[in-house]
């Protein structure tokens, strides 16, 4: 049994399976094993090495006829190694003396070897190390069950457990399969946290090293509240864990009985609670949840997977796609936000944004749209095409200076004129839009009210370049935080300069969906969240419960404290008051 | 000839012999030559290879002896590859066909063979790749004049153009030697950029291919006020840009004649001008153009190219010089501000430190200090041995929040008490203050003021979180800009925040010494200025040229503009106004 604490960023408890994805250079978590199985195993690592060396053979014969000799002979070397009994009875030895799997040992023996090589002081054996790692991972595949690197072949419900998640591999997900997410690295607003959430399962982030403590096959329980993940529970665990599986499912079936009821304070206010999707598929499940429209359509995922960029009928489709399954229900479209965190896999596509230093400081988002105008002027055409079809507003990721947002306009207006010239339908008075996720947009948002219909405030970016905090950076998680008093001021000061100039504001960042922070919110004086489709049914209840002057009194009682952890006390404390049972046990995603 | 122009850093103008800094992945420029000239680069083609191959056949020899045959074997790739004619000859027949330098001949052809490797859906030649590398450098290392590779040895005035400095090697750099610095990448406050200033020599950065198309000998005139490095100018270049020399030298003899004099404005307010320095020895030349003392001291210094962490001693040693070089004028030192650009040569040292996505955004400065206390109480421990030998302040970097400020303090409380009870002598009373240098420290000045003795604003920072643009990112410099109206309302807010609780503030960033700023930044309240002692001087003759109610009245109308180019205008135009000579057909540094 292992019990391991991370980041708790997606709420709830599953029991399953687990799958530990593959890596090439994961290692090999050490395993002893039973006497019994020792000979088992030393017949592993034999047939492994036999089979390795018959396709290096292969490979070396198929090099000699193609590319000659003198070529060739660079696997002489690999299968010298693998032929030298030095090398290789190591590997029988550590299986018999130290009792371990066929896999530990050929993975510790040639770590090791590597390990010689790389200390060595001639540079060409340290360029060697290259070759035994290429030789650990041929021989290691013989060795580790195929398929769980693969993740379309995950075919029973399991726990998935990586170093790290990328958003092209979420995308290949079979999300009925999911139960929970689990991985070494990451921080509260990752890709991983943001999955979990619109999926609806328990997700922890920051493990450090568990994918090297961990089977595929083990049991675990993963504890979404808490952020705890326990490997191969004891029969106590497990009976506490399945009674708290039992009570949540009844809390979501309460939670399931308000999709109906508006979402309107005690004193009668009724507040907008709008969906956040990547996918056009999502907005059937956002809508059953409870959303009156979707706040936030990310765009990049056609261009996440895509080996090419996307072209405009593509682009047009999927948004059409959207709009229909809308049925009338608003819908705000953000431009492109790829870059940092967001790079496609397609090397043509990703190539502008790589090698950058601190790319969430860099070349993204509407700077790279601004840079790259051809592929601007498509999406904007798709979008403007698909207003024709429904209620559609656009909106502006990352603006930082009025400059940035003027040219942004500049280029909308010209291609409006272009489909104008064309004939071509579009709803000519589209509402437009910016996210206020950079402090000076925030610190401008006076200025910025006139230029604009509606903001959107983008929390994770905001508090992440306030405090200057990388949100996916496990080694400084913990001065992430929403409830930092500047975080707080800015958004006070953002709702003040919208209201006083009647300009839209909603908030679509992970804070949105967060229990704790809605009566701040709503006292501050916004109307509108827009949040991961699960998190609705809990947030409508909370808003239910509220009256707007107690709303007012908590937010400028919290707008008082020096520090977050005051900050989040008090908030939380509030909404135990108006909600003792929701929250009963559960960990404030903090 | 060749003009171009990249992001100009320091200003000055400098007319000397280039010295490209070589690095083993530099594209060699494709030079052509004399007919006459083919046989002897013909000639230099062999007696490269010649003494490649002896010099392989030496290691190969070694390995055997020293490691066996099995080993050695990887060298009879690399033999056989100089020993085939099919390959050499290309070298040959390159430099006749195409008149290209021996030096081009062997890079092209090398290149484009690995490329060939690169591409070749077999794995194990692609990983031979490196090999090929190996091998270029090898050979090219025959053929480039050695010694541009190491910074000592340049022995005679000169203008050092690289791909980009690094602070290691710039420590390496014979200061007296360097005349201009030139690089491809990075941006206005790069470390480059610091340096430069530091020396009191033109810089330009972003020059994206300058080090491909300019060889070490090469006559290179740097215009560090207009950004334009000119490579083998013409007559009339060269004519127009020696009489500009002669200007400047002039000017600054002028400027020297201010040395003595106080900063003091027309309507008599002193102000109080500070330098920063990151060794003890910059103290005298700091005194020299004028510094009233040391607004910062950078100590990262011993850190960036120790091999093992500096000990008490050490620090306490250097401090001491830089106390005994004031002669009882005051000091600030940082603590440590390791991490992002800021990186120990040492494996070691820089271990914790490396692998971070966002490296600005990540583990470093303060934040790295409070999660290595042992490192950060040696470097206090010192601090304060030091205050008993002069007038010495403690400043804390990177400061986010209340309660990480709080806890910086309980450990300098600590270290006291035990200084304290080891009867050690120490200033008692000793001032502590933090930079402001973070949006969410800036938003909470107030609070802040309540906690510390001083605030020190480190503008180059502070841009860059508040407008989310890392300042070395040449790809969107333009976005970076001191002018940008969220960065002055900060300021603005901060120098208020201070000056209602009495805090002591000053301004240690870059914008401290650009003279476009200085009275925005003496409207505002400001009375100190903390900045590169080159810049001394002229920021002594501006406030020396105004008052402060033309500067309220500049400040008061420069906060009203919309966007950071309308800023810049007006405060330009305004300086142009009291100092129209100074600015004279300089770039301004924007």
């Amino acid at each position: 049994m292992l019990v391991k604490k991370g980041i708790a960023v997606s709420p709830g408890v599953a029991i399953y399976k687990a799958v530990v994805l593959d890596n090439e250079d994961r290692p090999v978590p050490r395993r002893t094993i039973p006497v019994a199985l020792i000979d088992h195993h030393i017949r592993r690592v034999d047939s492994a090495l036999e089979e390795s060396i018959k396709q290096i053979t292969e490979v070396h014969q198929q090099t000699t006829e193609t590319l000659g000799e003198e070529l060739a002979k660079i696997f002489s070397f690999h299968l010298g190694m693998l032929a030298d009994p030095a090398l290789t009875d190591q590997f029988r030895a550590m299986v018999r003396k130290e009792r371990v799997t066929a896999e530990y040992a050929v993975y510790s023996v040639m770590t090791t070897y590597a390990q010689t090589f790389l200390a060595h002081e001639n540079s060409y054996f340290r360029d060697r190390v290259g070759d035994i790692y290429d030789l650990k991972r041929r021989v290691l595949r013989q060795l580790i069950t195929s398929g769980t690197n693969d993740l379309s072949k995950v075919d029973a419900p399991s726990i998935v457990i990586a170093q790290d998640l990328t958003p092209s591999q979420t995308a290949a997900l079979d999300k009925s399969k999911i139960m929970g997410l689990a991985t070494d690295v990451g921080g509260r607003t990752s890709h991983t946290a943001i999955l979990a959430h619109a999926l609806g399962i328990p997700a922890i982030v920051g493990l450090e090293d568990l994918t090297q403590r961990v089977e595929s096959g083990d049991t675990v329980i993963i504890d979404g509240h808490r952020g705890v993940i326990i490997v191969e529970p004891d029969a106590g665990q497990l009976l506490e864990y399945k009674q708290e599986v039992r009570r949540i499912k009844k809390l979501d079936a309460e939670l399931g009985k308000l999709r109906d009821l508006p979402a309107v304070t005690k004193d009668g206010t009724e507040i907008s609670l709008l969906g956040n999707i990547e996918f056009p598929t999502e907005v059937p499940d956002a809508l059953e949840k409870g959303a009156v429209g979707i706040g936030l359509y990310r765009t990049e995922f056609l261009y996440l997977s895509a080996e090419h960029e996307p072209t405009e009928e593509q682009q047009y489709d999927s948004y059409v796609e959207t709009i229909r399954n809308l049925g009338g229900k608003p819908l705000t479209i953000r431009t492109l936000d790829l870059g940092a965190d967001k790079i496609p896999e397609s090397a043509e596509l990703a190539a502008p944004m790589l090698n950058e230093r601190n790319p969430f400081l860099g070349l993204r988002s509407i700077r790279l749209c601004l840079q790259n105008l051809p592929m601007f002027r498509t999406q904007l055409r798709a979008i403007l095409r698909a207003s024709a079809e429904g209620p559609v507003k656009i909106m502006f990721p990352l603006i930082s200076s009025v400059m940035e947002l003027r040219q942004a306009k500049m280029i909308l207006q010209d291609v409006k004129e272009d489909l104008d010239d064309q004939d071509i339908p579009f709803a000519e008075n589209i509402p437009v839009g910016m996210m206020i996720e950079v402090p000076s947009a925030a610190l401008q948002a006076k200025t910025f009210s006139k230029e604009v219909d509606f903001f959107s405030i983008g929390t994770n970016d905001l508090i992440q370049y306030t405090v200057a905090v990388d949100r996916a950076n496990e080694r400084i998680a913990n001065l992430y935080s929403a409830g930092h008093p500047a975080v707080i001021q800015l958004l006070k000061d953002v709702i003040r300069a919208a209201d006083r100039s009647d300009t839209d504001v909603s908030l679509c960042g992970e804070m949105a969906g967060q229990p704790e922070f809605i009566m701040l919110l709503l006292g501050l004086g916004l109307r509108s969240f827009s949040m991961t489709p699960p998190a609705i049914p809990e947030v409508k209840r909370l808003i239910r419960s509220v009256s707007l002057d107690q709303c007012r009194r908590v937010a400028r009682k919290a707008v008082g404290f020096d520090s977050d952890r005051e900050v989040l006390n008090y908030l939380r404390d509030e909404v135990n008051k108006v909600m003792p049972k929701a929250f009963d046990g559960r960990s404030i995603g903090f």
